[in-house]
């Protein structure tokens, strides 16, 4: 079982990659996708979209979760924070069949075992989950492993003994 | 020359294909792809992307245009109609190279004349520069004919020439 996390944004799409033996979780990679501010819209869901597609097809990810960021009050922001979600989702829509999506809360509640967590929380129990002797840098990297253990974590056990003995 | 024109929802994403003989525009073909709420959001993404894709490859598409339908005032729409938004336009950039966006504003200052038309005027005119013989329903069609004509308009007439005399 390979589990695909994405925290998308327009400037800087985390991505973060886990796998199971059945029991504990290990992360075998993780990273960003940048774009930059004068390239153009097109432009930039076209990289985000690449970059996502190559980290599913890299690592033979078998599931794929994406965190629906919805949290900005300002509707221009939701707009180019929509457009990027958009490009992300659909590379993994494409690459695989079903997709994960969990809000905010919903991860702080999976991994720290609140909803209401503040971010360094979230970090430094990714870190203990995944035996890591660093929080992964940048948080963008981090919140991403965050959304692939609240997959892999929403998953039943039989689910889980099932992916692994098929692999 | 061949211009698709995007008006994108993620409900109901419109578009509209036209020519040009470097005088006066015709249009090809229009129409509407649907996607329903009890689907889920990579499901609907991946059905305005594909349908986007099979629209620019069945037309042979040499230009595409994607109206910038930033206009809503709610966070939460804007979010929504931003990954629809980016899902198509990611597909116009996959297609192609280029890839026009404009803005409502923009659009009724080259179809009408102003930019603050209202919708019937801007149907009315799609009806007469295309030579109709009735207004493009529903109106989604008639919103993405108006960006193809407006991405057409944009062309320098030098443009418009080269493409012409190429084809």
């Amino acid at each position: 079982m390979v589990i695909v996390g994405i925290d998308p944004g327009l400037a800087h799409t985390g991505w973060g990659v886990i796998t199971s033996d059945g029991r504990s979780w290990r992360a075998c990679a993780y990273g960003c996708i940048d774009t930059r501010s004068d390239q153009s819209m097109a432009e930039r869901l076209h990289i985000i979209y690449e970059g996502v597609c190559d980290v599913l097809i890299r690592y033979h990810a078998t599931h794929a979760a994406v965190e629906d960021v919805f949290s900005s009050t300002n509707v221009r922001t939701a707009f180019s924070l929509g457009q990027a979600r958009g490009s992300a989702l659909l590379a993994c829509s494409l690459c695989d069949g079903v997709v994960g999506e969990y809000s905010p809360n919903t991860i702080k509640q999976h991994i720290v075992g609140h909803g209401h967590a503040d971010k360094d929380q979230v970090s430094y129990m990714v870190q203990m989950l995944l035996g890591l002797d660093h929080v992964p840098q940048p948080d963008h990297c981090s919140d991403a492993l965050a959304i692939a253990l609240t997959h892999g974590f929403s998953l039943t056990r039989d689910e889980r003994l099932k992916e692994v003995c098929a692999s």
